[in-house]
C-alpha cells in the first residue's frame, strides 16, 4: 500500500453554500484515495515523512465540462465579432485543420499541457469530424493523466462545405468510433452531436440508436443563445424546443447528459435537466463573448439543477476554470443589476461549480473528504509581502488575480503529475 | 544624440477606429522621441545597429488612468460582496496601515513594479490621507521612470473614525503636499479628494482655492453608481449632481479633470466633461465588482467626450490595464444585449482607451508615431506552435490572455526599464 502524509491549509466545499477549511492540517492519502483530514495523522502513519506545503493551500483539482480542443489555437482572436461570424471567419478553417492529424498531435499536446498547469484535472472535450485525430486524441488523453470525456464530433447539415460529414458515414464512424474506444477508469467516450441546427434528424436518432447500444453519454450545447434556441425550433418543429430534440432522438439516459451553456431554459428543459439529471455548465466568459446573456445560475442552483463550470475554449478564452469561478460571480452581479430578482453568487457557490459539481461527473472527486481520490492541486498562500489573508481570502484571490504559475503541485489518484512530462509523452503519440 | 533602431511589427491605434499596422518595420528613435517608422531607415543612420524583434509586437505603453495604489494588497478579496460592504471590511482597513510609512514603502514598491511588469508605464493614482505615506510614495515614483499623477488622498466625512481628515488640517496638509511636490516632467501632483459624499463642502472649497493657486488638476470618482451619485445629490443640494458639486467648488478648470466610472452621466455631467476636456476613466471590472452597471462607452465616445481604461486596482482585481481593454468590449456585448441602443465595442475602440486616449494625458504618448515619445513595450507573439496570427489578431489576442511573462522589453523615453531593478530602488527611498 502506498501512503502519501500531507500538511498545508486545506479548503473544499462542503455544500453547494458552504468551504470547509482546515488550517495547518494533514491529510493521508492511501493507495491515491483520500483516508483522513485532521489536526492529527492516523496512527498507524506516525512515523511516515510528511510533506510539509506551509502557507500553500491544498485544494481540490478544478474540472472544466466543456472545451473546444480544437479552438485552442485561436482563443482571443475575433472577440468582438458575433457568433455566426466568428465561427465562419476563425472556428470552421480551424477545426478543418485537425484532418491532418500532425497538426491535430501538436495542437491537442498543447492544449492537455495548458490544461494540466491551469489546474483542470477532469475535462469534458468537443473534438472535430475527423476520426484519426479525434482517434489520437483520445489516445492521448488515455496517457496524459487526466480524467475525461471525448468522442468524434457530429455536424451533417448548415456547415461550411469544408467542414460536414454525410449522415451515414457520420454514424457509422461514431459508432465505430465508440466500439473501437471502450476507454478506461480515466477516459470514457461521448457523444457530441455539435448542436442541433447542425444535425439532421437522422443523424441524432442514429446517434440515440449508439447511445442505448454501448451506454454512452452526450455532451452538447443546449440553448446556448435566444437565436440559436429560437433557429432549433424552427428547423425542428416535431419537438418544439432545443431540449426536446435530443430527449425526442433518444440521446438522453444512457450515460452522463453535460449539456453547455442552457441561457434560457424553458419549463421543457427544466423537465429534461431534472429528469435526465443533466449537468448544465455555465461557462461565463464564452457566453459574455457571444453576446448571449447570463445565465440563471444562482436561481437554477436553488431550483436543485446541477451546474458545474466551463472554459468553453475558444468562446471563452481563459484556459484556467477558476478564472470562471470568479467571472461567474462578476455576471452574476450583472445580472441582479439588470434583473434584480437574480440574486448574485457568493464565492462558494461558484467555486462549488468549478470543483465539487464538476468532478462528480468523473467519480469520487472534485472534494478533499475521505473517500474522495486525492485528485488534489497545491496553491501559492497569494499573499503579498506585508500582509496575511484567511485561507478563504488567498483560495478567492487565487480565483481573481492567480495563474498557473501560482500552482506548485498537481495531483491526479494521489500521484504527482508534472505538465511538461506529459506534453513530451503526447508528441510522442 | 543618441538613438535607436528597432525592427518588428509596429501596432499603434490610428484613430479612436484604426489600428494601423507596420509589418517588418523599422523604427528609429532619436533621444526618446520617435523620428521614423517604415520600410526604411532614414540615411543618416543607415549604418547603425538594429535590434530585430522578430515576430514580436512594438506596441504603445498601457496607461492607467485610475488605480488605488494602497488598494493593491487586498486585490481579489471579498469580490462577491457589495461596494460599502467591502470599504467597510477590507479597504478603510487597510488603508488605515498606510499611517506607517514603512508598510506603505513595501507596499508601494510592490505596486509600482507590478505596474511595470504590466507594461503600465503612465499612470495615475489614489494614495491614502497619510501625508508622509503620500509624500514617500511620490518620491518612489519620481525614482521609478513611470509618468504619473498622484497626490494626498482627502475625506472628512462619512468616513470611520480612524481614517478621517479634520477639515481644516486636511486643507493645510494638501496645499503643504502640493507646495512641497511641484513635481518634474514625469510625476505631478494633484487633487484626490475621495469621492464627494466623504468631503465637506468646505474642503471642497479648500481644494478649489488649491488648484487655482498652484495649478493642479484633479481625480476622483464620479457618478460611479446610482446610489453614489443620488447620496451626493442629498448631500450637496445646493448643486444638485455629482458633477455639480467639484464644479462648483472650484476644482474643474486649473489642471486635468480625471474621474472614474462616469457610469450614469446627466445633461449637467454631459456639460461639465465637454467644459474641462474632462477624462472620464472605464475600469470595467471594478464597476462590474461593485456591481455598479455598465458605462455607455461607445455612446460617449461617439459624443467626441474622452474615455481612457483604469484598472481600479483594488475595486478591480486585475493589475494589467490591458486586460480591462478587452474586458470593456465583453462589457460592452452585455449592454447591448440588456440595451440594445448601445452599439458595442469594436478592439481598436477599446485598446485606443488603454493606450492613446490614457497616454495623451501624459505628454506626446500612447500612440507610435514621429514626434512621440518612444514609450513602447515589445510582446511576444502569441503564437501557439503551428499556427500563425496576423498583427492585428496577434494583438488582440495579448490583451485577451496574455500576461506579464509576454511582455519583453519595456521603454520610456527610450529607455530600457528594468521592473525588478525599480523595484529594489524603490525599497531604498
Amino acid at each position: 500500500m502506498s501512503v502519501q502524509i500531507y500538511k498545508g491549509t486545506i479548503v473544499t466545499s462542503e455544500t453547494i453554500d458552504t468551504l470547509e477549511v482546515y488550517e495547518d492540517a494533514y491529510l493521508t492519502v492511501e493507495d491515491g484515495v483520500i483516508r483522513s483530514i485532521g489536526d492529527n495523522i492516523p496512527d498507524t502513519y506516525k512515523d511516515l515523512p510528511v510533506t510539509d506545503y506551509g502557507r500553500s493551500l491544498l485544494i481540490p483539482a478544478f474540472s472544466d465540462l466543456h472545451i473546444h480542443a480544437p479552438q485552442y489555437h485561436e482563443r482571443g482572436v475575433g472577440m468582438d465579432c458575433l457568433l455566426f461570424d466568428w465561427l465562419n471567419t476563425y472556428t470552421f478553417p480551424e477545426e478543418a485543420r485537425f484532418a491532418d492529424t500532425d497538426y491535430a498531435r501538436t495542437a491537442y499536446a498543447q492544449v492537455i499541457r495548458d490544461l494540466l498547469r491551469h489546474g483542470t484535472l477532469h475535462a469534458n472535450f468537443f473534438t472535430t469530424i475527423h476520426y484519426d485525430a479525434s482517434d489520437l486524441f483520445f489516445r492521448m488523453l488515455q496517457k496524459s493523466g487526466l480524467y475525461a470525456f471525448a468522442g468524434k464530433l457530429n455536424m451533417d447539415m448548415n456547415s461550411p462545405d469544408y467542414l460536414v460529414e454525410e449522415t451515414e458515414q457520420a454514424i457509422a464512424d461514431t459508432e465505430r468510433f465508440v466500439a473501437e474506444h471502450p476507454g478506461d477508469d480515466h477516459v470514457k467516450p461521448i457523444l457530441v452531436p455539435r448542436f442541433a441546427p447542425t444535425c439532421s434528424e437522422k443523424l441524432l436518432k442514429g446517434l440515440g440508436r449508439i447511445a442505448e447500444s454501448y451506454h454512452v453519454g452526450v455532451h452538447t450545447h443546449l440553448v446556448e443563445s435566444r437565436a440559436e434556441a429560437a433557429w432549433a425550433a424552427e428547423l425542428f418543429p416535431q419537438y418544439g424546443s432545443d431540449g426536446a430534440i435530443y430527449e425526442g432522438c433518444g440521446l438522453l439516459g444512457h450515460g452522463p447528459a453535460i449539456m453547455a451553456h442552457v441561457i434560457f431554459p424553458t419549463e421543457v428543459e427544466e423537465r429534461i435537466l431534472e429528469k435526465y439529471d443533466v449537468v448544465s455548465v455555465h461557462c461565463p466568459d464564452a457566453t459574455t463573448n457571444i453576446t448571449a446573456g447570463i445565465m440563471p445560475v444562482r436561481r437554477m442552483q436553488k431550483q436543485g439543477f446541477r451546474i458545474a463550470a466551463g472554459s468553453d475554449i475558444g468562446g471563452g478564452h481563459h484556459t484556467g476554470v477558476y478564472t470562471q469561478a470568479a467571472r461567474a460571480v462578476q455576471l452574476s452581479k450583472l445580472k441582479e443589476f439588470y434583473e434584480p430578482e437574480n440574486e448574485r453568487l457568493a464565492f462558494a457557490n461558484a467555486f462549488y461549480m468549478a470543483t465539487a459539481e464538476g468532478g462528480s461527473v468523473f467519480g469520487k472527486a472534485g472534494r478533499l473528504a475521505p473517500g474522495y481520490r486525492f485528485d488534489a492541486l497545491v496553491i501559492d498562500s497569494m499573499e503579498n509581502e506585508g500582509k496575511e489573508l484567511t485561507p478563504l481570502e488567498r483560495l478567492e484571490r487565487f480565483c481573481y488575480i492567480g495563474d498557473d504559475r501560482n500552482i506548485r503541485e498537481r495531483f491526479v489518484d494521489g500521484r504527482r503529475i508534472d505538465p511538461e512530462e506529459v506534453y513530451r509523452k503526447m508528441l510522442g503519440c
